[in-house]
């Protein structure tokens, strides 16, 4: 159990809550949840994310532990990312909403023309 | 099941993911979860949100067809908001979020000064 409310405006839960629930976040942690990406990799797989705001939201990810990034020693150098174990334990809360807007997809868009 | 997906930029799957994966969302949605709610109370009930930004979010939710308004016949009117059908479903996935972060958030803040 935990004594944090994301109700609380000043509660370390809103502060956490303020950096993981927001789209990009969403769709790269779970863009990560097959394993390790690299860079590149991951840019492809995330539809229309530019790669300043792919930078931006992996900076901050990784800021807050649940990103790792790796140097990789190639040639090219290449760089990659995974979660941590933090990170992944995002990924059942993550998947749980992108499945819930992939499922109600069509319902929102009906009540949004209607 | 649904062929939609939220890794594709133009896929209304995004656009649904984008309308709820906010802070506030996350908060407002999880507040009417105990059932409807006068506008002062969720205001109260949802530390540190604006006024204005209580009205925008209730706006969207309710164009969408999560949150439903309605003006009580009492002197003087009050307006009360309650989930939809479709915004119960939604229920789950902001609840499982919301208790992610509260549980996370020492984790993710010792990362954050470490």
């Amino acid at each position: 159990m935990s004594e944090h409310d994301v109700f609380l405006a000043d509660c370390p839960a809103r502060t956490t809550l303020s950096l993981v629930a927001d789209t990009w976040s969403v769709v790269v942690v779970y863009g990560l949840g097959q394993g390790p990406r690299r860079y590149s990799d991951l840019r492809e797989r995330v539809g229309g994310i530019s790669k300043k705001m792919l930078t931006q939201t992996l900076r901050k990810l990784e800021r807050s532990g649940l990103v790792r990034r790796r140097v990789l020693a190639t040639a090219p150098a290449g760089v990659e990312y995974e979660l941590t174990e933090l990170g992944r334990t995002l990924l059942e809360p993550v998947g749980v909403l992108a499945r819930w807007a992939e499922e109600h997809a069509d319902a929102i868009a009906a009540a949004d023309s209607g």
